[in-house]
């Protein structure tokens, strides 16, 4: 019977960050996904209403990559008044040639946390303008930080401009990423962003859309990563064909519980299957930005090939680092 | 953020064994999911064909109990060729209030075989004629040993028939049995085994029928556990409509993966819906055997319910018992 690594948030935390090694191993999961036979199922999702409970299982078999993730994310919602976190989790990673269990990654939502926003990187890097300079963050929670230090990964970025629901928490994130970051970092409105930045990444679990097509700027790149239940949107129904293109991570994600939901049942969008996947665009099978006037959006859902890739190099860099704890089962 | 028990197999061993308790448990479980507002979700199921893989996954929340179980069970059908065991797998084991993992139940399928033996005594317990002796058991695994002894804690069973594809398999199990068990178990023909027995359980992979309408006999009781993906069948399409009464553990996994898909698409039957759940005969709900010559069979493709069931069971007692490894993460 096999050893089992057992890794804990902290573990993984010195394994793994957000930074340029992250976001090469997920434009590579991407990559896989559009040019491999990825073995990749419908997320299995289910509510606990009594709780205001909502847990998520995501996985992916991705040729290439030697282990595969399941990813189990529950989000129970009023965690706050118990004084807990609402969102948390792990991963458990099994060896793809034997399906044995090779490690159980307690990570606590903190390797969703990095993959999530190195998709940003990705999205920005293969989509937005080489010239961008001006970012614009819609939320003020982890994902707002952690999308704009992504960003910083990929572009040139000089200054940022924050939108939050929350005031003072816009403006504490604002001074914590100025602090990191070393950039002018200030808070706006919406449409204060959307007129200032030249790539936008909406981070909100809003249920109702914060942009709309004529808020869009010539030339702009949105990356639309809240968005991820049937509940929720942050693109207006008319802001997809507003865009010169409109790319997915996951096409049948985005159509069951991302940005295409609400287009398709307002009939903004009548051809949903017609849009490019993000690997597609990485590996050069479909074409991405032509021109520096060209909208372009990115709607991420989050897929199971993100989270196989990022915990297999976490595993491997906690065994380079000899951490965890090792259990015989 | 919380404290987690790792538990090995060895630990699960020592709080969890096939008895008395663990029937109860599970019979718990199949009221629970006739009486309550169970969340149980389709199963994630994929496959890894490079490896002659598969993985399942199955969860339920139920009403009543404290913890939700998400099990992953890995079958990796070449294993055998490197010396490693086909079937391994774990269960996480949340809160139910808060979604937050309390436990990791590194059982390698322990955990599954004990309720899946369990299940086949509640079926037993409600279905079968009350003065059975003697049981017939086809395969001569892991399971056909359980669910001989599981048949032994709901029924006087004096002697036991065994059929397997291999003899010496088969021989070595009836040995196993009669030690472990006191009473006379013998080897024969799937022909010995149905007209001698008043309890058959069918515990095989097969992917053809073993059982055809013509073996049936005035009174029996089968339980066909073998079916559980939809390549599998151990009833011919002529035996479900040749019963008295047909249940099963959940009518949806029976339709999709047990045994009333192949009878569906051999058009022997027409109407599953009408067929009965497990925890309804449990609850009172619908009637279960009527007279001593009814033919009762049970379909268990195994539930999400059990696994909750029998993980909370487990994490109760290895909590007592202070077992088990805590890490901090």
């Amino acid at each position: 019977m096999p050893d089992i690594k057992i890794l804990t948030e902290a573990d993984l935390r010195r394994a793994i960050s957000l930074d340029a090694n992250a976001v090469s191993c997920i434009e590579q999961a991407f990559h896989l996904l559009a040019t491999k036979d990825v073995v990749m199922p419908p997320i299995l999702s289910f509510h606990v209403p009594e709780h205001n409970g909502e847990v998520d299982v995501k996985t992916a078999y991705v040729p290439g990559i030697d282990s595969f993730a399941i990813k189990m994310s529950p989000g129970f919602f009023d965690n706050p008044k118990l004084g807990l976190p609402s969102l948390n989790g792990l991963m458990v990673l099994f060896d793809a040639t034997t399906g044995i269990v090779k490690a159980v990654l307690l990570d606590n939502g903190y390797l969703t946390d990095v993959r999530t926003a190195a998709a940003g990187a990705v999205a920005a890097k293969h989509l937005s303008r080489a010239d961008s300079k001006v970012a614009g963050i819609l939320g003020s929670g982890t994902q707002a930080r952690l999308q704009l230090e992504a960003l910083t990964l990929v572009r040139g970025i000089e200054r940022a401009i924050i939108w939050g629901r929350d005031a003072e928490k816009a403006a504490a994130c604002a001074r914590d990423c100025a602090a990191r970051l070393g950039i002018e970092v200030t808070v706006g409105s919406i449409a204060d962003v959307m007129t200032a930045a030249d790539i936008v990444v909406s981070t909100t679990p809003s249920g109702t859309p914060l942009i709309h097509a004529d808020m869009l700027r010539t030339g702009q790149h949105i990356t639309a990563v809240g968005a991820d239940a049937d509940y929720k949107t942050e693109l207006a129904p008319d802001v997809i064909p507003a865009a010169t293109l409109f790319i997915c991570d996951r096409l049948s994600q985005s159509i069951k519980q991302g940005e295409l939901r609400p287009a398709i049942a307002a009939g903004t969008v009548t051809n949903p299957n017609r849009y490019p996947e993000l690997g597609e665009i990485i590996a050069g099978q479909k074409a991405g930005r032509q021109s520096a006037s060209d909208i372009t959006i990115v709607d991420l859902t989050g897929t199971g090939v993100q989270d196989t890739a990022i915990a297999t190099l976490a595993y491997e860099r906690a065994g380079a680092a000899d951490a965890g704890t090792t259990i015989h089962s």
